[in-house]
C-alpha cells in the first residue's frame, strides 16, 4: 500500500515538510489547507516542488460544513468548493476531503444531506474531482463512518466516496467491524492516527494528542485489517495533530511516522494471517526476536570514571571477569548481569564519552539470530553500525538507538566460542557467575528529553517487539516525570522510559548532564533482597535513606507484619503489593557521580510492575541528597 | 482573614516550601500528606520547622474514602483515622480534611453516611480534632457542598464541619449562592483555587490545571463573598495542583499566590460593597488607575542599537522631540506614541542592556495619581524602584515587573512642567505631535518564557486592573504559541502576552535572545492604514510579505469587494472581521535585528480583537524570513 502523511503532522515551512517527508521514505502527501495558505508561491509551485522530490499529492483537505444547510447557503457552498477544485487542479490532486458538518444550526435530515451531497458529487464529477466524505467524531449529526457510508451509498455517485480516519472511529469506541463489508473502491481515502486514551473533550484530544501508530492505545491493526479486507487499494495516510510534533525537528518526526506505518502494516498482516487472510501488499520483516535478553551493558568511561564504577561494582560483588583482547575494555559479571567498561579512546565509546561523559554507550542483547534481528531493525530505518574489530574477534551487528547509543545483537552458536570467549581474555569461566545475591538485570531505566520519549517507544516496539504499559506521571519535588515501561512477553527484557515535563527535576538534570542521553538507573534482580542489602551495605554500598514516615504510611496502607515492616525500615527497603498478592521489595543506592544510580529488586508471586507508588518517595529522597551535596559542595568551594 | 496555602501548591522539599511560603507573606499552611511522607524527620520536626518560621499548620489533608462503607470496613477506617489523629497531634494541628468517597463500590445511602460521619465526629471529638468534610466534584455520591452540608448538618456534632473548595463547586457550575446561609462556625475550612475553563474530565482538570485566583476563569469573588457572608472566620487557603508550579522555583510561585489572595480579597470586598455589606477584614489598597494610558516605551540601547532603532523611527516619521537634560537619552514622538531610547551606560537601562541587549527596559503609564498607583503596586509586593535623578528632574515612581523591567507611573499637574518638559530639552512642543498617520500605541505584545505567563497575567490584573481575554493557541511553523490579551476597560491600555510551548518558535528564540525578557512587537494605531503603509513603504520601511494564497482564502471567507481585496493584497495588509461587523486591518514590518517588529493597525466599527486568525500567516511569513536570513548569513560566512 502507498504510504502517505498529512503536512500538518510535521513542523516547518512547506518546503521543509516536503523534504523531511520524502527523506523518511513516503511517496505521497496530503496537503493541509493552512500549509498552502502560508506558502509564498502558487499551488502550481507546490505541485512542482512535490514533483521534484518525487512526492505525489494524494489529497487536499479539509473542506468544512458543506452539508445540511439551507438552500441559499448550499449555492454559496458550491461556489466555495468550485474555487477549491481550481486550487486542486493547480496542485495536481483529485481527492478532496469533506468533513461532516459541525455547525450547531445545521439541518439534521439524512434525506436533505444525501440530496446536497449528490449536488456536491455532480460538481466534483464535472471537475474530475473525487470527494472523500469523512464523519468527524464531533460532527453535529454525522459522527460515525457507518452514518457517512449510509449517505455515500444512498447518493451512489462515483465522485462521492467515503473517507475513514481511525481516530474518529476509535475515539468514540465505535467498532470498526463494518468496514470490511464496504466495497473497497467506494472508500476514497484512509487516514491513520493513534492516541493515548484520555478523559477529555474529543475535539481537544484530536487536535493536540494524536500520535503515530504504536505510540498510543488504539487497536489500529484491527482497524487496518478491516480496511484491507474491504479491498481498499489507496494510500494509508498519517494525519497527526500533536503539539509535540509541532515543535520538534521535522526529519526525525517524519522518520518515526514512516516506521510507525511499517510496524502497523506488519501487525495488520499478522492479524489478517491469524484469520487466514493473505495480505502480500503489506510490509513485513523478520519477526522480532522472541527470546531476547540482556547480554551486557557497556559504559563509556575514562580512567577516572572507570575507577568510580569499578569501585561500585566491586562493592556489589561483581567479579572482574575478563579483559578485551585488543581494546581497553573490561568485563564484570555477577549472576547473568554483565557490565562492560570501555575506556578505548579511539572507538565509538571514546567518541560517546567525549560527548556525553560517563554514560551507557551500548546495550547488548542476546537473541536467537543476530543477523535477522539486524535485518529487522535496519528495515525500520535504524542505522546499522560497525566498529573496529581485532583479529579473531567477533563482528557483532548493531543499530543506533534514538539517542545514538548502540544496540548489539549477539547470538551464540553451539560448539563455537562465545562472544566473551572470542573477544576477552577471561579470568576463568564464562557464563553465569554465582558470586553473590544478584541474579541478573531486572530492568534498565532511561532519562530522556521529553521530545524523544515516543521515539523510544517506537524503537523498542519495532526493533524488539516489546509491549508498552500505560504511561504514568510521577511527582518529583521539582516537577513531574512521565514514565512508561516496555517489556518482552516473557519479561526477560524490561525497560523504563522517563522524561521530565519540567526543567528542574533530577531526570531533566541527568538529560542535561549527559547532553541528551541518560541512563537513569540499572535495576539488578535478586531472590533474597534482605541478604543482598545486608551484604552490600557491609561492603560499603550507600543505600538511599527512606524517611520513617514512609513506613508509617505503608503500615496504614497494607497492615504489614510488624517484624517484616521493621526489617524493611531497617534496610531502607521500599515495598509494593499488587491486587493479586504479588510483592515488590526494592532498594536504591545513592547516585553515582550525582547522576545515575542502581536499584536492587526482588519480585514475589509474579509482581509485574516497578513500584510506581514508591517513585515519589525515591525522587524526594534523591532531591534531598542533591540539595545536601550542593550545600556541601558550596561549603567546600 | 488569615492567608494560607497548601504545601502541594509549590515545588521543592518541605523545608524549601515552608521558606518560600513564609517569605511570600503567608502565616498559615496546610500540610499535604505526601509532603510529610517524603520528609526525613518526624511530624514533630515539621511542627518545629513551621513554628521557627512563624507558620501555623492549620490543616492536615487528605483522608479518603471514610464514608459509605460496610461495617467491617468502617472499623478499619476508624483505626486508620486514629493513626492520623496521632500524626496531627505531633504536627500540632487540629483540622483534618476528609474527602467524600470516590470508590465505585461505596454505599450511596445518606442515612448510613450520616451514621458513619457521626462515628467519625465522635472519634475526632475524643482526639480534640475537627473534621472538615469536603465534597469532591468527582465523588461517587457526594459531589456538591450542598449535599455535604446536608450530611454535616444532620450529624450536628461540633467536631464535624464543612470544608469548601471553590474548584469543586465552580468546576461543576454549581451555584455558590447557598453558602451564605450556612452558619459560618459550621464551615471548618475554605480552600480557594481558580482554573481555566476546559472541556475535560474534572479530576484531570483539577489535578493538573488549577491556578491562582485571577489567573483562571472562575468567578471567585462571588464565591468568596458568599463565604464572608456566612460569617466564616477561618483561613482562606490556596490549594493549587498545577503542573507548571510543580516545576517552577517555589519563591516566585508562593509570592504570586499571596498576591492572588490579596487581589481576590479586594474584589470580594468590592462585590460585598456593591451589596452594601462591609468587610473590614478583607485586604484593600488604592483602586487600580482608571484612566491609565501609554506615556512612553523605553528601550535600552547602545550606540549601534540606537542607530538601528532611530533609523526605523525616522522611516516611520517619528520626530526626534527631545534630548534628556542629564543622560544619554533621546525622545521620539509621533501622535501620542512616545519612544525613549536610553543609552546611558551607568543606569538601570545600561544594566538592562548588558543583560538583555536591545530590549524594552521600561514602560511608562500616564495615570491620575502616580503615588497611589505605586502604593497599590507595592501593596501587591512588587518591588519599587528609584533611579538616579538629575537636578530639577522629576522623580518618577516605578515598580519592577515579572521580567525585572520598570513600570513608571506618571501624572501631570495643571500649571506644572510636564515630565517631558522637566527632564528633556525639547525640540519645540510637548504633547501629541501630528507628523504622520500614527495616532498612538494600540498595543504592546511580549514574548515570555512559558513559566512566567501567569505571573504576568497577575501583574497586569493587580497593578493596572486590566481584564484578560481568553487564552488562545496560535500555530507557528515550529510549534505552538499561547497568547492572551489584557486590556483596560476603556481600551487605552492593551497588552498581548505570548509564550512558546516549544523551543523552536520565533517567540522562544526571542525569549532566549533577550535572556528571559522579550518585546514581541509594538502595534501603532492609525485611522488610515492605506495612507500609513503607502507613506512608510515609500520611506523604506520593509513590510512583511503576505502570501497570495492568503488573499484567495480571505475572499472565500468574507466575499470582499474585489477592489478592496486588491488594495489589501497590494499593501500586504491582513484583514479580520468580527460578528458585529467590526473590522481590523493590519500590517507587520519585517523584524528588526531578527527579533522584534512593529505592527500598524486600524480598527473599524469597534473591532476589539488582535487579528488572531491571521497570526498563523504572520508567524509562517516570519519563519520564512528567518530561514532566508539564516541562509543569507550562511552564504556570507
Amino acid at each position: 500500500m502507498r504510504r502517505s502523511i498529512a503536512t500538518v503532522s510535521v513542523s516547518g515551512t512547506l518546503a521543509e515538510k516536503f523534504a523531511a517527508i520524502r527523506a523518511a521514505g513516503f511517496d505521497a502527501v496530503e496537503i493541509f489547507e493552512n500549509d498552502l495558505l502560508y506558502f509564498e508561491g502558487s499551488p502550481a509551485d507546490v505541485r512542482h516542488m512535490a514533483a521534484d522530490l518525487g512526492l505525489d499529492i494524494v489529497l487536499y483537505q479539509p473542506f468544512r460544513d458543506f452539508d445540511g444547510v439551507p438552500a441559499e447557503r448550499l449555492a454559496r457552498n458550491v461556489e466555495r468548493v468550485k474555487r477549491k477544485f481550481d486550487v486542486m487542479q493547480q496542485l495536481g490532486t483529485d481527492r478532496l476531503l469533506v468533513c461532516s458538518n459541525v455547525s450547531p444550526d445545521m439541518i439534521c435530515d439524512d434525506a436533505l444531506l444525501a440530496e446536497q451531497l449528490a449536488v456536491l458529487a455532480r460538481a466534483a464529477g464535472d471537475a474530475g474531482v473525487t470527494i472523500c466524505y469523512e464523519a468527524l467524531a464531533w460532527g453535529r449529526h454525522v459522527r460515525t463512518f457507518g452514518h457517512a457510508w449510509k449517505l455515500v451509498n444512498t447518493v451512489n455517485h462515483r465522485n462521492l466516496t467515503l473517507a475513514l480516519d481511525s481516530f474518529h472511529t476509535l475515539s468514540l469506541d465505535d467498532a470498526p467491524d463494518g468496514i470490511a463489508a464496504i466495497p473497497g473502491d467506494r472508500i476514497g481515502f484512509v487516514q491513520i492516527a493513534d492516541a493515548p486514551r484520555m478523559q477529555m473533550d474529543v475535539l481537544e484530544w484530536s487536535r493536540h494528542y494524536r500520535c503515530f501508530p504504536g505510540q498510543g492505545d488504539f487497536a489500529l491493526a484491527d482497524f487496518t485489517a478491516q480496511v484491507v479486507k474491504s479491498g481498499y487499494k489507496g494510500p494509508l495516510s498519517l494525519e497527526i495533530f500533536n503539539d509535540g510534533f509541532r515543535g520538534a525537528p521535522p526529519a526525525a518526526t517524519a522518520a518515526d511516522g514512516y516506521r510507525s506505518l511499517l510496524l502497523l502494516e506488519e501487525r495488520t498482516r499478522d492479524a489478517l494471517q491469524a484469520e487466514g487472510v493473505a495480505a502480500p501488499a503489506l510490509w513485513h520483516a523478520p519477526a522480532a526476536p522472541a527470546n531476547a535478553q540482556w547480554q551486557f551493558l557497556e559504559f563509556a568511561v575514562d580512567d577516572t570514571a572507570r575507577a568510580q564504577v569499578a569501585n561500585w561494582l566491586d562493592k556489589l560483588h561483581f567479579r572482574r571477569a575478563g579483559q578485551h583482547r585488543s581494546k581497553d575494555v573490561t568485563l564484570y559479571q555477577h549472576g547473568t548481569a554483565a557490565i562492560v567498561l570501555n575506556a578505548e579512546p579511539d572507538s565509538f565509546a571514546g567518541a560517546f564519552f567525549q560527548r556525553h561523559g560517563l554514560s551507557l554507550c551500548a546495550s547488548a542483547f542476546r537473541v536467537d539470530d543476530a543477523a535477522l534481528a539486524l535485518e529487522r531493525a535496519a528495515g525500520f530505518g535504524y542505522q546499522p553500525f560497525s566498529g573496529r574489530v581485532g583479529p579473531n574477534e567477533r563482528v557483532v551487528p548493531a543499530v543506533q538507538g534514538p539517542d545514538g547509543s548502540l544496540n548489539y545483537f549477539v547470538n551464540e552458536q553451539p560448539g563455537q566460542p562465545t562472544l566473551f570467549e572470542a573477544d576477552f581474555s577471561l579470568t576463568d569461566i564464562d557464563g553465569p557467575v554465582e558470586v553473590g545475591p544478584i541474579t541478573g538485570i531486572d530492568h534498565v531505566s532511561l532519562s530522556l528529553p521529553a521530545g524523544s520519549f515516543d521515539a523510544w517507544v517506537l524503537f523498542l516496539k519495532s526493533v524488539f517487539g516489546l509491549d508498552a504499559g500505560a504511561a504514568v506521571l510521577l511527582p518529583d519535588p521539582y516537577g513531574l516525570v512521565r514514565s512508561r515501561a516496555l517489556f518482552s512477553q516473557n519479561r526477560a527484557l524490561r525497560m523504563v522510559l522517563n522524561a521530565s515535563l519540567d526543567q528542574h527535576t533530577a531526570a531533566a538534570e541527568t538529560v542535561r548532564a549527559y547532553h541528551g542521553t541518560g541512563l537513569n538507573h540499572v535495576a539488578f534482580g535478586t531472590s533474597d533482597i534482605f541478604r543482598a542489602v545486608t551484604e552490600f551495605e557491609a561492603a560499603g554500598v550507600p543505600l538511599l535513606r527512606v524517611p520513617a514516615n514512609y513506613y508509617d504510611d505503608l503500615d496504614a496502607r497494607f497492615a504489614l507484619d510488624p517484624s517484616f515492616l521493621d526489617s524493611l525500615r531497617q534496610h531502607n527497603l521500599l515495598y509494593d503489593r499488587d491486587e493479586r498478592g504479588g510483592e515488590f521489595l526494592h532498594a536504591y543506592t545513592e547516585t553515582l557521580d550525582q547522576r545515575f544510580f542502581l536499584e536492587l529488586v526482588e519480585r514475589r508471586n509474579g509482581y509485574d510492575g516497578y513500584g510506581a507508588p514508591n517513585a515519589a518517595v525515591r525522587l524526594a529522597a534523591q532531591a534531598r541528597q542533591r540539595a545536601l551535596a550542593a550545600r556541601h559542595g558550596g561549603e567546600e568551594a
